[in-house]
């Protein structure tokens, strides 16, 4: 056996906070110590946070990120160290440090830098261009960052030609549904391509709109998982590998020799670490307990991601608590669910607003939620607001009928009275929009969209029902009370009103709204996947003419493959009409 | 004389409306041949539109782009037409179509792709490699696009050393104060250095938050403007281009045959358009009117950027009219002001929403602002609402004293209303806080940052008195009132409430928001400027905390280096603080 105890440190830092990102590094260091690990690495840019965006332009914090690598490095005593920085040389480079007993071995700077979905990456940095492999003790490793292990050609082929035996990948890598896998399947084909074990390292935590989902896996050189960090927790993964099996494989592997007579080698560089002598103390017992940890299931995931996204977004931004609008509907029922298993239940209030059509129902199933999960519920009537309003404006709206503009009114009454909550108590408004709706603009700018966090802006409203279920079966009874997921949704702004008088059903609206929006399928793909020529057309407008409401929502949680945000640019001006 | 006739055609097309301006174009290209032109040329994304952004990302938008091209190609005959379009090959380019005699001659990709301030090239396309130059008749041709023009190294040169005589730089280069200077300084360096004459077409109108100001030039070999497009409008510049004068300057340049030996020409291709034999009919007598035109002094320049993207965002966007919140003071005023000189002042309807706050002179200006623009105000006050707000809150806040809730409160409550009239009469509320207040958060989210289009959002506080006053001036007579211009800045929503409690005074402030915004200083740079540490980490403490109010802002017109928006991606979610 040639084994060496490698630490994977899957924090949760905070972009800008410096300090409190170096002050975790070096207590997750010194606890990699006390496991008897030789090598720790923290994901990409983990002293600055990820990603930072324009704080990046700034030429103050570069040094102030080169003075919080500068404290790392003084602690890393006897473990080498891999560190996620940005780099400040002729340019700035998203970079690694590689740091060895108070001495900093050589720095790596990411070669792939994506520029694509939420990622700006040319926006900030140079590319990097050398891509070494490091001689610790008797393994050859290869360090490089993220984007870079997706290019079957990329540095890891490079590096493990030149005799790299472990690929240590540094990431952060932004959650979507089915990402794990995918993921998984690449990294697994990487490493049994290459006869390489690959330690895949991500960071965890939620930031603005997304969040990065830790999950961080090691893969032997036949491709198989070995060890598997949480999901949406911190985590310290600490393993033995041994290199014994990635040596025999390559012995036995005559097609690997012939690739190494055709690589180029000029740029690669083979850099010596000079190994102290390790102390005789024997290292605490290596606990296994994280690094077998299953998968989540589908929806538990999602959830999942959605509990860690509310929190960090209200704790990393200094709320003591939130105010959701409680209609008695689906919506604010599952992020009033979601908030509270992530703040806990008496950080979360309810408020609710009833107006004249309001139904009884309604009423009744939002204080049996309330109850159900223990949440307080404020009762503010809107009905005697409404009608000074409509006073004040009879003159000016006489001989016109009620429309839009009086159902807006009172989402509007309700935002106000939300927005006078969060005021006066500092508590964060949470909106309860979903992506169907989100999609199609069927809520109201600074009415149900007032609020500083969208929950579940990219959750389908088919999903809102699954992930209501799904809490209700987790707990073992009911939580969202079955009449709240059993009836016909409406925004209950006029007398009754069905979303269905202005929408297609849900399952066929969601459908529609996917291939349009994630799959970029074009008005003929999808009548071609059997819809009506004049439904698809009137979706299709719908969400092209709310680019402009979609503008000024609050941001909200990135579950899909393409959410709205940054990951979704369109221009509000746009007359482009395919239909 | 080897002379030329080229038209530059600077036009306003609107993103994705391919039909219009396919319409626009050919009507261009018969235009100049109607002029004698022998070269028409069209700007950067002509067929589509700039920013396109994610519509890119859709490959029936490609395909439709290309069969407009296709329709264009059939306009041209006997002209040979430069177009800027999305090319597909392998992947997608930013190109400009050479077209003459109903034939693609070639097509060139743009080489370098801006990924900075609002650009995201890189996002999109993939750099072109090639840079060919085009005998047409007895003159070489360069073209090239945007970007490329800036590198002092790029295909300009390469161009001009394989014989080009004239460079044709088509762009989408958008407008912010200076940018014209700038320019100018850079293309007449460019066609000096070179020995060529230099013919920059540039785009004009709004898109969303971008300015294209048009203000196309040409330059002679000697640096020296010798035509010059108009700003913020729609232009033709037709120009007889005499070469001789290159030729000369040329052959007493020894120092060019030395560089044309050194350059590698190995990726030069010299392309030969087969002329066509012209017809014997007389070109139109060339009206040189546009060619003459002065550069607009800088207030009027400022202002004129804000009337077009006013104009264009209300336009493009299919409005009847707008309707604004006018207060007494100054910021509404001018926007007052900029809508009517836009859209015309039957266009422009006030609302006037006084509270108990709102003093007699806030009253009287109003009206006489109204007056002198000759705009209709509608009064709705807002006291009882209010009061009825108050009642239903009374329970919840016993014991607290009033404090900024209750200030929001009227402020919703007036962005309640005016989203009412737009919602009832289709207008398009334009929203009045100037960049000083969005920069600080002293502005009210879903109060007076309600609204689609906020107009003057990158214009400094002092800025606007500035533009007051130019306006006042360029008329002959007072359209502000001079009572507005001179009293004290105040949001009226608490008893002598000033700006000046909370902000300091705005010519400090807004060179500390320059300092800190536009050009990226630190906390120590901006203290060696001379301002106390306790007023500026005051001021750069309040630009950080309102992220998350700048991200549910409408979009506002850039005018300045560094706006908000696109231009300025920061965290919400960020705990640097260097103070």
């Amino acid at each position: 056996m040639r084994t060496l105890r490698v630490a994977l440190a899957q924090i949760n830092p905070t972009v800008g906070d410096l300090d409190g990102n170096v002050r975790k590094i070096i207590s997750y260091i010194k606890k990699s110590k006390k496991f008897g690990a030789k090598i720790v690495a923290f994901p990409e840019l983990a002293i600055t946070g990820y990603p930072p965006e324009d704080l990046l332009l700034k030429s103050q914090f570069i040094k102030d990120n080169l003075t919080a690598l500068k404290k790392i490095q003084e602690n890393t005593f006897d473990i080498l160290t891999v560190v996620g920085f940005v780099d400040r040389k002729d340019n700035i480079y998203n970079a690694a440090a590689i740091i060895y007993n108070k001495k900093i071995i050589d720095i790596y700077h990411k070669i792939y830098l994506p520029n694509y979905g939420v990622f700006d990456e040319h926006r900030y940095f140079q590319a990097g261009t050398r891509c070494p492999v490091y001689n610790f003790g008797d393994t050859c490793i290869g360090i490089n960052i993220c984007e870079d292990i997706w290019y079957p050609e990329g540095p890891a082929r490079s590096q493990t030609l030149a005799g790299a035996e472990l690929i240590l990948n540094i990431n952060a890598s932004p959650y979507s549904i089915g990402k794990g896998n995918l993921r998984e399947n690449m990294l697994s084909a990487r490493a049994s391509d290459n006869m390489v074990i690959v330690a895949y390292l991500n960071t965890v935590g939620g930031q603005d709109e997304l969040i990065f989902d830790g999950h961080s896996i090691i893969i032997d050189q036949n491709g198989k998982v070995i060890a598997r960090g949480k999901q949406f927790e911190e985590d310290l993964i600490v393993v033995d590998l041994d290199f014994e099996g990635v040596t025999v494989k390559r012995l036995h592997a005559p097609r690997r020799r012939h690739e190494m007579i055709k690589l180029e080698k000029t740029d690669i560089e083979n850099i010596n670490i000079p190994l102290r002598k390790t102390s005789g103390k024997k290292p605490t017992k290596l606990r296994l307990s994280s690094i077998s940890c299953s998968v989540l299931e589908p929806l538990q995931e999602i959830y999942m991601a959605l509990v860690l996204g509310t929190y960090d977004y209200v704790n990393k931004n200094g709320f003591k608590g939130v105010v959701i609008g409680f209609s008695g509907g689906v919506d604010s029922s599952l992020v009033a669910s979601i908030a509270a298993d992530a703040l806990g239940k008496d950080n979360v209030n309810g408020l609710f607003m009833p107006s004249p059509f309001t139904s009884k129902e309604s009423r009744a199933d939002v204080y049996a939620l309330a109850d159900n999960i223990g949440i307080k519920v404020i009762e503010v009537p809107i009905n005697s607001i409404y009608h000074r309003y409509l006073d004040s404006l009879k003159k000016d709206f006489r001989g016109l009928s009620p429309d839009i503009a009086e159902e807006n009114l009172q989402a509007r009454i309700r935002g106000n009275i939300l927005m006078a909550f969060s005021n006066k108590f500092g508590l964060l408004v949470l909106t309860t929009g979903n992506k169907s709706e989100m999609s199609v603009g069927y809520a109201t700018l600074y009415g149900d969209m007032a609020g500083g966090f969208a929950v579940i802006k990219d959750v389908p409203k088919t999903m809102v029902y699954e992930l209501c279920n799904w809490r209700n079966k987790k707990e073992g009874r009911t939580l969202i009370p079955e009449s709240i997921i059993l009836k016909e949704p409406t925004a209950e702004l006029k007398p009754d009103q069905k979303d269905t008088d202005t929408l297609p059903p849900y399952p066929v609206l969601d459908l529609i709204l996917k291939a349009y929006i994630e799959d970029d399928k074009s008005f003929d793909e999808i009548l071609s996947l059997g819809y009506e020529a004049e439904l698809v057309r009137k979706v299709i407008k719908m969400i092209d003419k709310s680019e402009y409401k979609r503008r000024q929502a609050p941001p909200g949680i990135k579950i899909t493959q393409r959410s709205f945000g940054k990951d979704r640019r369109f221009p509000i001006t746009n007359k482009y009409r395919e239909y």
